[in-house]
């Protein structure tokens, strides 16, 4: 039998998490041991919006399925100057088309900008769970920056870690709006991080894939308005417009840095050559001024936000959780670390530990635990996505009545969202049981499931 | 002004050469500087299908432009199992729909599987341009093997090479068909080939992406076929279906490496995530079973045939330069050394010189010349791409009537591709000029034009 040779690299990174999960519950959905159970489970795990792709970007797709031929590997002239204007409507800032740079989804464009720049990562944690293979596989110096209490990047402690590097150069991966925390940087906030930047000329990766998610657009400030001559902005569709699987993203690279545009472009071309064509025409549709997307925009925020607030405050309806309060996004963190007595009476020691045994039997409910968030290991912290309902009935719902008062509004997730409800009760219910010593434990069989 | 740091390995790479010389071409498209020329160029060097996507694949795009959901890592099911049928039709191999999977694109499935594998890569020469820019940005130690004058890789001399090398693990790239001479290995060279990888334990990355192009299937034989332990089959549907900026790929992984597929779908997630859905959708399309596919297949490689014989024969027909005869693809790879005397009594010493020299006034006629190759610079080989005609409209006359006799496929090819037929003339005059020792030097403006 042959025995090939994987490169070190490969074998040193994981699967991220979020697709280890994915992969998981999968297979969990169909096959609950219990006797007589045949519930999946309540989806607080996989963060994708619910919602239908706009209707004005599906027909663009439609019209466009004959383009056949390859694109210019940096993207279709048409959709820059689309994008170009997306970003002087949304975020008030002026990029040259001739600086924007189409690719396959905003998580390749982060790797091949991580590709790109010599130096030493650091990485702010909590963190979305895709960074940190992405760094391990380029086997990029890095550094964890932990926030403060405040889930935000502290300006002094970004400072202080820099001073430490010994790398020249430093490469620092702002997520705003923020993933897990669904908290949004003030522009306040980011004035002060891009002082620190522009004293040790680092460079920002800053992924705002959910700048049109924010509940309150006055709130939002690309680092690109602060800090424009060190920010690479990734923005896509996945997020805004309910797009994942069109896999399309952009990058903005800054003005007068011609050295650093051109090799880039020499990375996308060596590795994909370009995007697919016809997603790249239905990309237009996303990105440029039409009013159905500026509704599709504000009504799949104000639902988000509906969803968010009723998670948050059914989170904190339990008693010594603390949670982030979501002012973007469709996630929120919530900290179980209250009952880590309580988990350490029940043998479970690990975040890992806790979200396994809130997917067995009774409970039944995905989280993504802290140490897919790069926490430590022993932090209970967890997201909580709030996306378990059918977004297209929930939009058309939302379009024909919008709920004003707050009980419309309670009322309006009980009636669009019952499983993100029933979910939200199930976590209570776990929490009780593990506070009371109720038998969380897995069986045997339950257990070995989990464990594969 | 910042100035910041740009990985090594970024700066060594070059631009692909086909897509550098795209961009070239597109600027002086535009911009002949002769007074009252306004002619473009004959186009010998994009390698791309002339002819519309399938329909039947459009359609099946069309259909599933609302499937805005990520897709799996590895590829939707559907797609795989009809990636699995297409082997056994069309190949006679058995692949586990388990061991295949699909990506943005065989480019970025090669550059993956670059990356998975630890080892000393063999590059047979003259080679697709892709490749060794991928090579040198992964810093991978590698070694050409330039192919004898059959244009194919000789057994012996891939041992010999072999025992050279010091690493332990060595992995081939085979292009078969092969571009750019368009020729297609036999089964039992490739048997002979595979007794030295079996030997050897030689990883083969087998770009089989003109496989369906092959005029006469019979004549072709996947290397899955002969050396299913080792071998790594990329294909997809850019060339055979006339769908490059569909950007859809897959691979199919040896039966029984779970260390090497599960490593390789690590690759994929925290690279990619996973290709665009609604374009794996249109390529369940293009791989099953269908009479139009099958009709498309058919049509598109008799045309290609046609138009490969009708260049090979008009190319002979200048005396001394030798070719190629093509047995698959569109293309050709023509040698023109026969006259490197009279090129260098014209200051034309290297393959790029003889490029450009082609490409200005009054010639206009654009190839890829022999260091876009990988072969020597002082190499008068230059690969010919027969594509520069109206695909949609030479199907329709194709499918209407087949030319049967010769003197009908010569003149199918003067009704559907005068611009072919007028750039082969072209060819020929540029040579009788450069034996001549007419004036073919560019003037002042003209030579700085084409050095930028």
């Amino acid at each position: 039998m042959v025995k090939f040779v994987i490169d070190q690299q490969v074998e040193d990174i994981e699967m991220p998490e979020n697709l280890k999960l994915n992969t998981f519950l999968k297979d969990f959905y169909s096959d609950c041991s219990h006797p007589e159970c045949s519930f999946g489970y309540y989806g607080f795990a996989f963060g994708q919006s619910p919602f239908p792709v706009p209707k004005i970007v599906q027909d663009a797709l439609i019209k466009n399925a004959d383009k056949g031929q390859y694109a210019n590997t940096s993207g279709i002239l048409e959709l820059k100057n689309a994008i170009s204007g997306y970003n002087k409507r949304h975020f008030k800032i002026d990029i040259d088309p001739q600086n924007i740079c189409v690719g396959p989804g905003t998580k390749e464009l982060i790797y091949n900008l991580l590709e790109l720049f010599h130096g030493t990562v650091i990485l702010p944690t909590p963190a979305w769970l895709g960074y940190l293979p992405q760094i391990r596989f380029l086997r990029k110096n890095y550094h964890m920056l932990p926030t403060s209490a405040s889930g935000k990047i502290s300006p002094k402690d970004l400072e202080h870690l820099i001073l430490r590097l010994q790398d020249r150069q430093k490469i620092l991966i702002l997520n705003n709006p923020n993933n897990p925390t669904g908290l949004v940087y003030s522009r306040l906030e980011l004035e002060e991080i891009a002082d620190v930047c522009r004293t040790y000329d680092v460079v920002v990766i800053s992924d705002e894939i959910y700048a049109l998610t924010t509940y309150d657009m006055k709130q939002f400030a690309s680092m690109a308005a602060v800090y424009p001559e060190g920010t690479f902005v990734t923005n896509g569709i996945s997020k805004s417009h309910a797009a994942g699987g069109y896999r399309l993203g952009y990058v903005t690279i800054p003005q007068n840095l011609p050295e650093v545009l051109s090799n880039f472009k020499k990375i996308l071309a060596t590795e994909y050559t370009a995007t697919a064509t016809p997603i790249q025409h239905a990309a237009i549709a996303a990105f440029e001024d039409s009013r159905e997307i500026d509704e599709y925009f504000a009504n799949t925020r104000e639902i988000h936000q509906i969803m968010g607030e009723y998670t948050y405050d059914a989170i904190l309806g339990i008693d010594g959780v603390k949670a982030t309060k979501p002012e973007a996004t469709f996630y929120l963190l919530a900290n179980f670390n209250h009952f880590t007595s309580d988990f350490h009476a029940k043998k479970i020691h690990f975040s890992q530990q806790f979200s396994e045994s809130l997917i067995v039997h009774p409970y039944h409910t995905a989280i993504v635990g802290g140490d897919s968030l790069v926490l430590e290991r022993i932090d209970f912290s967890a997201r909580l996505a709030f996306v378990d309902y059918d977004g297209a009935k929930a939009l058309d719902s939302y379009a024909t009545s919008k709920p004003k008062t707050l009980s419309d509004k309670v009322e309006f997730v009980h009636q669009n969202a019952p499983r993100l409800v029933a979910g939200l009760r199930m976590l209570k219910r776990y929490i009780d049981d593990v506070k009371k010593g109720t038998d969380t434990a897995l069986s045997q069989k339950q257990a070995s499931q989990v464990a594969n």
